[in-house]
């Protein structure tokens, strides 16, 4: 192994390591008062009830598209190991989620409790929490993926290749297959996760602070637990299971293109040698997050970068030499892509931030837009997402054009890589704010002094800051990874005795760009109805709550909270079906009606306007959050005011846009693309080619 | 003259006098009442000041491009005609928006007066008036492109051609340019009046409706007359101005492409004879619109319909013969396509009609959502608009797949030409909207008795559903129009010695496609922002006037009326201009920058995206409106509810979607493909190509 590869093995297992590790630190501290720890104990039991369940209906999914990919395997479309990887990559994506849902929900209570002695101790329990998520994400990938690598390389140097294929084409046509469970899984983790989180967090709202002018987290309101459960169900765990596809597929695509490059087994182990580095990197650049007692947003921001900018130095000058070890020093254009993709991740993270920070003038214009009522500020907010686009539009293209003349093909997919390659400590930075946040909602219904509240709202703000950052590195992470799974179909088209010829004047391609440029709207429409039915379901059953049980608004009346619980949960996994069904159904049929062509033209399109909509929609929902935060402190009339009624108007809408409808197109776009290389074979003999 | 094209000269100018007939009869009937009168000419004589200094401030612009034009040819990218022909293009567009804002003008206070002894008669005024807007549009768009295919035969068969092009293609590519003329006036006309009338709905609906809680058209309303200056300028001059660039640019495309399949002059009279048939078509469809003195939506939109479809079926008659007679009975592939198109428009006509009315479950929904505040209504709304892409893409493919399968490229350019056959009547029944509405104002404010009120609501409340479809229409045929330019763009790429290969995995067309998927939504940013702008200079300068003019409230004061027309003027006339910059720099932009191939795919991304949005924004818009005014009928506790005030809050936002961003969109998409086939050979010339 004198390619460096040993090197993914050792820093995966490292990484489980340390999670491990961070795990059993945090399971030491104690969870503070009794009411602290009920509220704790209230809201782990309905995530794990809802994670529990949902993983349950997920799973009849995954047994169906398992037999048909039995059924594919058997129609010689597929290798026979296809059907095993995909659940592989399904099965580590959902237990990276769980382990992060786990401790982000043993956490919330003792950051509250931390935050009691120090700020910096709170800081440093929701961190560990969130570096729990990211280094058990980027390490059950790796190991996952390099266990394949090395079962598949020993089974095909004793055993024959298949028909037509040399040795790492075919390692990598199963290992590509392992990334469609972990797509498939995310979609479900992320739209269930997402109606969920959004639902109770709209219905709670809605009654709670609109109508019966509750503040946040009263303990009151019926549907503060679901609340709470939904950012570790939403806001962890499908975050973690769509970074975990993300960061999955862009080390296979990469491998693939790779060794569609002519670069054999070098092509293959480059992307996971980068990831390995990349993990050692985080686990460095994680020891510099900390910070001493000051509140402010600027103090706990910088300590975060710290982490962020050390980590991402690192990866440049270890890739720099990784290169130029396995490739050689002639192949110094695939280290050059590493630096494009990693530099538009960080571009397009610092974008989102100016575009959603209320220190910047695209929120405070949405706040001041309230003084003319709800109306303005919708208007103001969505222009403001789509003027937003611009630039992260640029900086994905500069980034294709750099790595595509650094590197070919090849070299968009090793950007894609390059910009993850620092996932475990950016994941830890995003997935510690809902730990921050829960811990908020508990102090507040443990009813701690105010001045914990104080720390826990820093550390939370904070949390809102770098969770717009991950969105950034999320879809733009989405967006190149996407496009090398594009390549690869196309590889895929070839290896299976076709062609792909991706003409824009060609009838049947435009039909597919139109119809996959509208995908996106579609599936948003769909989420976001969804959380609206949902919601709609929680504001009735709080009403009624409010109005049965005696004593409720003055503290004395228990609220039901598992009733609501029980129905964000049922409607989520209900409503989570058709969206996940649209994902895998269009592409199959428009590649069978129309043929590979249009499907080519299918992903393109859902690709590119995939993308402009999930900036749009992440960015205008996060300058809807934080201009309410603005107007919270005291700005343009302050809490209560009319300016801030309305300004709740548009982070109701900005709800699901950032959270649900929003983040759930990464996937899409990432799940059409797996759909279409696992069945292009098949799509390639059995299409109809109407047209 | 064998070849049918004696057709176009002939019901060109029998449209134009047609119109010229409709309007001195309209002109004979009485304006009513010295109020009505009065009020009339404030709005008569706003709309004629804002036209007159847009036209003013587009002229400087079209100076700049002429010259900018005059150098090209100077530099032999261009004939010396295209300057010149670009100047007639955009006058004569100008001047049928115009004639359609003089009449709809002059017909408000009649129609009202009509409406005072008639409902049939108020229909057939409000219904004269659109029909002189349509017939102008038809007849001066086909006299100009008739005239110079005329003189370009007449010089071309006795002076030298152009080196390397055969004389059909030498008089297409000046042809093509006249499209341009027309596209440009089209922006300007559609971002400038489309800003006016919303800026003016919103102020005042803003202050008036939601502060002070006085009705619509209130005459104590210092905006009031601003509004209904807008509907004018906006909705009757804009709308014109598009679909006259609609129209001649599916009829130029379609002679550019019919030429360049090989069919010679054949392909070039061919869609100018479709276009005479149609307005014959639309002539005998317009005797069928009557009415007895129901005011019932359903018998009053039977009228309309009726006239729509008689002149639709004529169409389907005569390009039968038409093209048997023109090409032959070997191709009557184009006659299919023709049909195809013109299916598409009445189909999505209709599907614009399912998501915007009241009578169907998307608005009802809408509206139903009002129950738990403003929040869920923008909700609802957008996730409808979304969902309301689907079906229209649909048509489009499968008219795109259809008609290309008939008869190739020119097949695509053919179908826009079958869609936009009917625009005579189609656009009568669209701009008849604005003047039932202004005659709506003018009875309220001249305080009528309610019996009037009633019958132009009637009429108004039609013009609603009748402008969603024409809306529809609008898109469709943008739509297509763009895909037959971007055919003849790389056909112009040809002819000039070069070369598109618009291959989606070439990561320069890649990039294209990113960003101009992009475009369309920074487009809608910049025009949604600036209503909002000018609406809240309008709203400061009406609550001005409610606090220092005495007696306004109690209808004693006079408002000054002038000044927030002169306020919306200056802002429209001055937001116009960036997003009209836009759409003219950023192919060149890209095209310099990038090359040709870049430059088709932002061309076909901003397209595909264009049409999606555009659809979106037309449904969110249409359905919020009539949600609204579902309620307002007394649904979910009617006019003055909570629900009510919730839909006011999604009304509002629509606005600026349904008339300003969305229908800008159309001409967007169009205007990109126009200039890339002007600059095409000065592009391929001094292209950079930097990647």
């Amino acid at each position: 192994m004198n390619d460096l590869l040993w090197l993914a093995p050792t820093f995966s297992v490292a990484a489980l390591v340390l999670a491990a590790f961070l795990t059993v630190r945090i399971l030491k501290k104690e969870e503070g008062t009794e009411k602290m720890k009920e509220i704790a104990t209230a809201v782990r039991e309905g995530a794990s009830a809802y994670l529990n369940r949902q993983y349950k209906t997920v799973a009849v999914f995954f047994v169906v598209v398992f037999l048909v990919l039995v059924v594919l395997a058997y129609l010689k479309t597929l290798s026979f190991f296809v059907p095993i990887a995909f659940l592989t990559g399904g099965f580590f994506s959902g237990l990276s989620g769980f382990c992060g849902m786990k401790i982000a929900t043993a956490s919330s209570a003792r950051t509250a409790n931390a935050c009691r002695s120090s700020l910096n101790e709170g800081l440093r329990v929701a961190f560990s929490s969130g570096s729990v998520m990211g280094f058990s994400v980027v390490g059950f990938a790796l190991l996952n993926l390099t266990a394949w690598y090395f079962f598949l390389k020993w089974y095909y140097g004793t055993h024959a290749l298949p028909v037509g294929l040399d040795e790492p084409t075919a390692i990598t046509n199963v290992m590509l297959t392992v990334g469609l469970g972990a797509s498939f899984l995310a979609l479900f983790a992320r739209v269930g996760g997402g109606i969920f989180t959004k639902a109770a967090d709209v219905g709670a709202d809605l009654v709670g602070k609109v109508e019966a002018g509750i503040p946040e987290d009263d303990p009151r309101n019926p549907a503060v637990i679901a609340d709470n459960v939904g950012d570790n169900v939403g806001d962890v765990a499908g975050m973690g299971a769509d970074l975990f596809e993300s960061y999955m597929g862009s080390i296979v695509a990469a491998a693939s293109l790779g060794v569609a490059a002519g670069l054999g087994f070098k092509g293959v182990t480059m992307p996971m040698v980068i990831a390995a580095v990349g993990i050692l990197s985080s686990m460095v650049g994680m020891v510099f997050v900390r910070t001493g007692e000051e509140t402010s947003q600027k103090v706990l921001l910088k300590a975060l970068h710290q982490g962020v900018w050390i980590s991402s130095a690192l990866v440049v000058l270890c890739s720099f030499f990784a290169v130029r070890f396995i490739l050689g020093a002639e192949s110094m254009g695939v280290f050059w892509a590493i630096i494009s993709g990693l530099a538009a991740g960080l571009v397009i993270g610092f974008l989102t931030e100016y575009y959603t920070s209320s220190h910047f003038n695209p929120t405070k214009t949405i706040a001041k837009s309230s003084e003319t009522g709800p109306a303005t500020v919708i208007i103001s907010g969505l222009a403001s997402g789509m003027i937003s686009t611009a630039l992260p539009v640029v900086v994905v293209a500069v980034a294709i054009l750099f790595s595509y003349k650094f590197a070919g093909l090849y070299g968009i997919a090793i950007a894609a890589v390059g910009m993850l390659s620092t996932l475990g400590i950016t994941l830890a930075t995003d997935a510690y704010g809902p730990v921050a946040d829960n811990a908020g909602g508990n102090a507040e219904m443990a009813g701690l002094e105010p001045a914990v509240r104080v720390k826990t709202d820093a550390l939370d703000s904070l949390g809102n800051t770098t969770a717009a950052t991950g969105k950034g590195f999320a879809i733009g992470s989405a967006a190149l990874t996407a496009l090398a799974l594009i390549a690869s179909f196309k590889g895929q088209i070839e290896i299976a005795g076709g062609t792909l010829v991706l003409d824009l004047l060609d009838p049947n391609v435009l039909v597919g760009i139109f119809i996959g440029v509208m995908m996106p709207f579609v599936f948003s429409a769909l989420t976001m109805s969804a959380v609206g039915r949902a919601a709609g379901q929680v504001v009735v059953e709080v009403r009624r709550q409010f109005k049965e049980i005696v004593g409720i608004m003055e503290g004395k009346g228990k609220p039901d909270y598992a009733s609501c619980v029980d129905i964000v949960t049922t409607s989520a996994l209900k409503e989570m079906i058709v969206p996940a069904m649209l994902a895998i159904i269009a592409p199959i049929g428009i590649g069978l009606l129309l043929g590979v062509n249009s499907l080519g033209g299918l992903l393109m399109g859902s690709t590119a306007s995939g993308f402009v909509l999930a900036v749009m929609m992440a960015n205008s929902g996060g300058a809807w959050d934080n201009a309410k935060k603005y107007i919270e402190e005291g700005n343009f009339g302050g809490k209560g005011s009319q300016c801030h009624k309305a300004a709740v108007v548009g982070d109701t809408v900005g709800d699901p846009f950032k959270d649900t409808s929003g983040p759930s197109i990464n996937i899409l776009i990432k799940l059409m693309s797996m759909v279409a290389i696992v069945f292009s074979a098949f799509i390639l003999q059995y299409a109809l080619k109407l047209f």
